[in-house]
């Protein structure tokens, strides 16, 4: 067991979720990682569904599930007052509690003083509490690909587990690396790269994704975009930390500006590739991107196929959408 | 008054400097602010000396002095034992404390408890307490010019607070914008830019440096470097937030690597400016060089001259050592 490691299996906890958006933290554990989950538990006006059998905490504690992770989210990221008792009840049948909400397990007095009566794990997984080193720059061994994007919320952590899926199919050594909070809950470990303090950065993700065999794919998730005037500070730190051999450009096409920032264009494919490049080239110099990953959700299958196609042409780089056609041409591209 | 600004005038506090380099942050308060200080206080087995008059808490009190600043560092950032009984006297006497060092004074039992009863504040101005919006990156009133470098520690204060004195004597109207524990103690404000979350970075920036008067001009303190491995990151953030119309690079000429990473080499100049331009410009597309500000403390007077000279025929930009020289060529090209 790794420090800071999420033991498996889980019990989803999906609260009173208003609908399926809401649980969409439990969907994304469940899809990627259905091993990991023994059922889900669902309070009284939940209106979510992940297609896991429901339980009780104590059917759970039985079925062998080590966390109940929250897989819920409200409006303002609260924990809502009729989830703590149910929450207070697995600590006391020996589970540790995992979520990745703006306020902190660790903030309720009554699962914080039962976990420490129980010598129960809370983990707040947006909230860092290990401490890291500046990044040393220095080359390590493994590999390590980076999903890289026009903009925030594009598809960069589903492409990335898309693309561990796809190599451990072929038998090949890789491992997601997380960087934000449901990427976390879904790997069991990870780091929420824009809430570690700015000095350490590029020092965490080194931390995250560190020397391995040679062969061994680290898939980083990327956070934010160079081109993103509030976030491209954690771009760029995370670029550096990764040192990838490898960068995927993740787009989503009807989108018309920057999120969150009504007079920022989206830049053009080409000028994010080239800056990716110029910004990763300084602590790998022989980084290439190898592949564009495009979420084609709001086109038709027929739009989406043409731009995909004309956007390859554009690029020379295999282009897919990882959600309608899976990423194996980008994964021919590294083997 | 401001939230979070120190109050002047100060007593420096400069304990038990083992040498003036020991004393280096009093020494710049001195340099910078020299009408704020009302004079220094030094213990048994001080040897540093920053020129002003000697002075106990009590003295400093009766010529009116509102903050002791603590303007000595020892290895480790520590507070000694032997500071606390002449700090808390500093408190019950109806001062406040500040200080940049590792260590926080508010960690301290006996400051902080003193602190409370009386009252006063302690600025531990390393570590920021404010909390910080998400930049918007909306282009905003003022005109801000940005020091940037092509390392860490290359005079990038120096420079920015040498344009600030150039300028106001010239009746300009600026403010230097501190973004480092020394420039904020000088300043008296600022923020401590690579200890905030790093969601924040560019946030910050754009709060220490808001919208101003159309022809007034934010000299803003720049940060590490974009080639610096460990801290680019940092860079990236504060150049978005600062939405400077002039950058001034910052450079020291003797340096072989860059700092604390013996395998990463020194960017050109050329190389520097361009990728400086290339980020400043994504919030602020007009932004431009306006000079090199060339730190030649470890070259005799010729060779500095020299390499001055040279520098401006290869750049094509005015190049001074803010030191040796003044800044008058740079805020010439400003005005």
């Amino acid at each position: 067991m790794k420090p800071n490691e999420i033991q498996t299996p889980y019990l989803l906890f999906l609260g009173d979720a208003a609908d399926a958006l809401a649980a969409k933290v439990a969907q994304g554990i469940k899809h990627w990682r259905a091993d990991n989950c023994v059922g889900q538990l669902r309070l009284p006006g939940c209106d979510a569904d992940v297609g896991l059998a429901d339980m009780s905490i104590a059917d759970a504690r039985a079925a062998g599930a080590q966390t109940v992770v929250v897989g819920v989210a409200n409006r303002g990221g609260m924990i809502a007052d009729n989830w703590i008792v149910v929450l207070r009840e697995a600590l006391e049948n020996g589970m540790d509690i995992a979520a990745g909400l703006h306020a902190r397990l660790a903030d309720v007095p009554e699962l914080r003083d039962a976990a420490t009566a129980q010598g129960r794990q809370l983990f707040d997984v947006r909230h860092p509490t290990e401490t890291f080193a500046v990044a040393n720059g220095k080359p390590r061994s493994g590999k390590r690909l980076l999903a890289v994007g026009t903009d925030c919320s594009c598809g960069k952590m589903y492409t990335a587990l898309a693309i561990e899926k796809e190599m451990r199919a072929r038998g090949m050594d890789a491992d997601f690396r997380a960087t934000g909070q449901t990427g976390i809950l879904i790997a069991g470990s990870g780091v929420s790269i824009d809430a570690v303090v700015a000095d350490f950065i590029s020092g965490a993700i080194e931390a995250i994704a560190p020397a391995n065999d040679p062969q061994h794919w680290d898939i980083v998730e990327g956070q934010g975009s160079l081109f993103h005037a509030s976030y491209a500070g954690v771009s760029t730190g995370l670029l550096h930390g990764a040192q990838a051999d490898a960068l995927v450009l993740c787009h989503e096409p009807t989108r018309t500006h920057m999120r969150g920032l009504p007079d920022y264009p989206i830049p053009e494919l080409e000028a994010c590739i080239e800056a990716n490049i110029e910004v990763a080239k300084l602590t790998n110099p022989r980084v290439t991107v190898v592949g564009a990953a495009i979420n084609t959700s709001a086109l038709s299958e027929q739009e989406a196929q043409q731009y995909l196609d004309v956007t390859a042409q554009r690029l020379g780089l295999p282009t897919v959408d990882p959600f309608r056609n899976g990423v194996a041409p980008i994964v021919d591209a590294l083997a």
